[in-house]
């Protein structure tokens, strides 16, 4: 790989900037507050309108607890999971605040563009779907973690939630598909999107490994303080947009025993795949998850407690084997190099509640199409495929200081860094 | 000790994964959705039942804030604090999330089984109780931290929950005494049920101590994540399952000057028994904590704002006091070897929670019968020697893969760690 | 500076008992439960009052997640933020809690002795306002931190907290000036007033700076839990005692925008003026919180979304051209060493708040008076600047074992902290 510049000192702030100054200018036009009273004129995620309900802004309020469960999933959970490598901490909850950050103002845009005309009225309920967009890319950001620039990610950032927002608004406008936990929209979506990303920013210099692209104890630590706030978080996550009574209960049931199942099965499985059944850290802090993912298109449905519990099962074990088995497949025969192997955590077990989904509503746990359901699920790869890869072929460009692969996995390229092993910086508060 | 096999390839998987899947059929028989409407048939912790006031599955989230509190306290709170110890932190929060996922599975069964006929439903309220059956395996777990493998761990969850339900109904149903906030039935019923245990799993060979029992700078810092947690939510812990109106926020109240109160005598305390009056890192991570303990059964009782400030003053006292010179005493005459100190921060100072709470319906504070108070102390007391006597006795069995001495505190027994001091595993992730 | 005594084996202890004796005696004379259907006789915060509405204490507990977030910021935000120091860690998350703890008590007195005659009841909502009051304390340890004993910061939590209730009576009462985020009230005041006492406890001593002011690789990223704590729930913040229903949505929409355009202008300006355009670990951990701040006094008004950005974009860019220009001239000209920067966070962004706050009511966004929050603004910083430099002289005594300058910044004063560079205690729990 050509010694591209990965100075950031103008390219960056600049880009980010104007970006930030456009977005500004496009709220003032077309943002305004939510002030109840209104349908937003059409249905989003569930196939329902709960805004429709909500004559004054205050029952709007009721959401909040959900928001801030779904928000400290993005912010502490997608973050503080990444930082399991050893030199890449500051990156990894670094740039997942900067992207989320952005994120969040770009899906409140697009997401509001597709649903109904006028002026986009911002509510906790729209906050809840703008964090949502934001898991997309963090899913996506995954895949590719140590190998890209600040810049190529704001740019991923832009393009992977317009993709999205396109996405969600066929699956839940005209398929009118469920995916309340949104196992095919985001989980599937994000992590095929990312995987595409990764195939086309592919480098057979790291083929044979990177000594940064790995833990040590501490950084291992501080992973499973992301694991385990989107592991009790995830019941938010995936009730937040559900109707309000029996089925939002539900969803939070569904969710609270698939990932309790999910966690035996996954602690068992990692045991029995390694040597002297001893287990592994890399599928702890992520298999154990698996579960929240796959119980997410059917959470709001009557699959019962125990259905709940074998879909979470099932997760825990497939996931943990990709991680085993498949992730090496990946990188050495079709060039896919997944970093955080987001296609163990959020691709299979996604796919694997877009099924269920269809098994689900063809059982008539809920109304709906299972056609439409597998049509949602088919919507939701071909998206992430095709965006995938014409984003990663904009990423690709040698113009957005992308690091060369020995200074891969490692903050000190784009972060001021102490060259001393052990020693950040020095202050300089004062 | 001999050399048992600490191998846990077919031992462990194959144990977890009947154990899940047996779960999974009782759920499938026994276990359906709460839809609302009706009454469980039972008073559950407080001697009354919110349920029944419930008639729509909707109202049931009002609870879904503070169960969520609960839910970090559980999988945050208890298992951040147990990463103290240099070396195993991996154990100490993945095995503590493992035995909570499977403890509430186990928790909800359990206790539906006791609470009247039929099928158990699960709401949110159910899974707050799910939640608070796990802490007093959690609290047990840290009488024998780094002592005992994962399997042995399993055995403890379910036969600790399943004493733990039996007691609770008792307490709760038949002698109707109050405990809103659980010092007898799950405090101190975890701490003597684990000491009792300890007690049964005695190792000689530790009574000099064992260089890896013991703290660096960061694991000192990651514990306190958990010491926080726990603090700032005891308050919901202390409330959730209070009579809905006044004595719910009273319960609040209460517990959050209780642990203000308490942070300032632990510290006191801790600086005047410290050489040259510093502060000793173990009683500011555990002895802060007593008041939320202590002030537990009398929570939701009229006891006054100054009441509850004295008795988290007390138990902060107590619980310091505790650390320094009972703990030692303990070890060295009694083979209790409690590595997290459990009696100084869940023995005690849940005692003296039983206690105040005799005296505060004695006085009038709560209606009820001060006998009958004094009665599920001792019956939670007694049911926790018991059961953790006959519960170490099968944990003793050498078929579990007990560590021998030279290998405890250390994850490497049963983790994927790196041979090198200070790394962690080669990811592997591709 | 002459070697005063640092040992606080009695000092210390006896004061802490004495206070903690006097405000449980205080509490059981003027403090009992809120029970609802009355008024507290007098407006907070925002011009309103909240509780005469409430006709019920279960009604009350409506607010208990927002108080429960604002709690975390309290006890993890602040606490661990300031844990970036390699050696100081125990003190920032320990002390922090001391403080708090004790700063809550006392709030709830001095705030209830200026609200109405008769009894305080304690509310949650009055709970919001003494985990408030705390925030003030901790923005000034901010200013000092590393530099002053726990009995010297116990009386400043003492002074400061009283001074901080009686320009916020004044503010609120008899100016009725709007501040429901408290950018004046609480940020600028907390500041200027840790700026004032940082400036009496000039240490010349410390001019070229110390090796231990800076942070490691690992301490930078526990500050990273603090900062995005903060970040999240900020908009809990700034709303928690906004009126109901649309100023309260208004509130949490604001904040939301705000943070997320800061972010950006920070993550930009950070890169723009550093070396190479690399990030700067001080300014992604403070200053992406300033758009926090600086929304503070307009949070409940209708100033657009795109006017909450454009607060918080501007914020985003002062406060990191403060971290990196204006702190060292601080430092070098004015004898002000501001350890955690608080004037950057706090001081200059809440000085942005309280200027958009007079412009924006002069606009008409929210009934009231520009003149009056102009004198709210003039008597949050005069109160602040008089009451630190008084609070700073009696601080400055030389009976309250100050640590001497070479071990400033050095948990190990204070601590036991064993000698060895990265060991921590050995436990002695048992």
């Amino acid at each position: 790989m050509p010694a591209y510049s990965t100075n950031m000192r103008f390219k960056f702030p600049i880009f980010a900037i104007i970006l930030e100054i456009i977005t500004i200018v496009l709220f003032a036009f077309f943002v305004e507050y939510d002030k109840g009273g209104h349908s937003h004129g059409s249905k989003e995620h569930g196939g329902h309108d709960r805004q429709s309900n909500d004559t004054e802004g205050d029952t709007n309020i009721r959401l909040y607890p959900m928001f801030q469960d779904v928000h400290v999933m993005i912010f502490i959970g997608f973050g503080f999971l990444m930082t399991f490598l050893k030199k890449y901490g500051f990156s990894s909850v670094g740039l997942n605040m900067l992207l989320a950050a952005f994120g969040l103002q770009w899906g409140l845009l697009m997401q509001g563009f597709w649903h109904g005309g006028g002026k986009i009225h911002v509510s906790v309920y729209r906050m809840i779907n703008a964090d949502f967009s934001t898991a997309t890319v963090l899913i996506s950001f995954g895949a590719v973690l140590g190998k890209t620039s600040p810049l190529q990610l704001l740019i991923l950032t832009l393009l992977e939630i317009t993709t999205f927002a396109v996405n969600e608004h066929i699956v839940a406008d005209l398929l009118k598909a469920s995916d309340a936990g949104a196992s095919m929209t985001i989980h599937a979506f994000g992590a095929y999107f990312g995987l595409a990303v990764a195939r086309m920013l592919y480098r057979p210099g790291l083929k044979n490994g990177h000594e940064n692209d790995g833990s040590v104890y501490h950084s291992d630590m501080f992973a499973m303080i992301g694991t385990v706030f989107l592991w009790m978080f995830w019941p938010s996550f995936n009730s937040a947009i559900a109707e309000p009574g029996v089925p939002q209960l539900t969803a939070v049931v569904n969710t609270y025993l698939s990932l309790a199942a999910c966690t035996l099965s996954a602690f068992a499985v990692s045991s029995l795949v390694e040597h002297r059944g001893k287990l592994d850290m890399v599928h702890i802090q992520n298999a154990t998850l698996a579960g929240g993912v796959a119980v997410g298109t059917c959470a709001d449905m009557a699959i019962g407690p125990f259905g709940a519990m074998l879909i979470g099962f099932l997760a825990g074990i497939i996931s943990t084997l990709g991680f085993k088995f498949l992730s090496p497949i990946l990188a050495a025969n079709l060039g896919i190099q997944d970093t955080c192997g987001v296609h163990n955590l959020h691709g299979m077990p996604g796919i694997l509640g877009g099924l269920a989904g269809i098994v689900a509503v063809q059982f008539g746990k809920k109304d709906g199409s299972a056609g439409m359901q597998a049509a949602a699920l088919g919507s939701s790869l071909g998206f992430a495929l095709v965006g995938g890869t014409i984003t990663g072929l904009i990423m690709k460009l040698p113009i957005w200081g992308q690091p060369p692969d020995q200074n891969c996995f490692d903050d000190s390229i784009y972060w001021e860094v102490s060259a001393k092993e052990d020693l950040g910086h020095q202050s300089g508060r004062y």
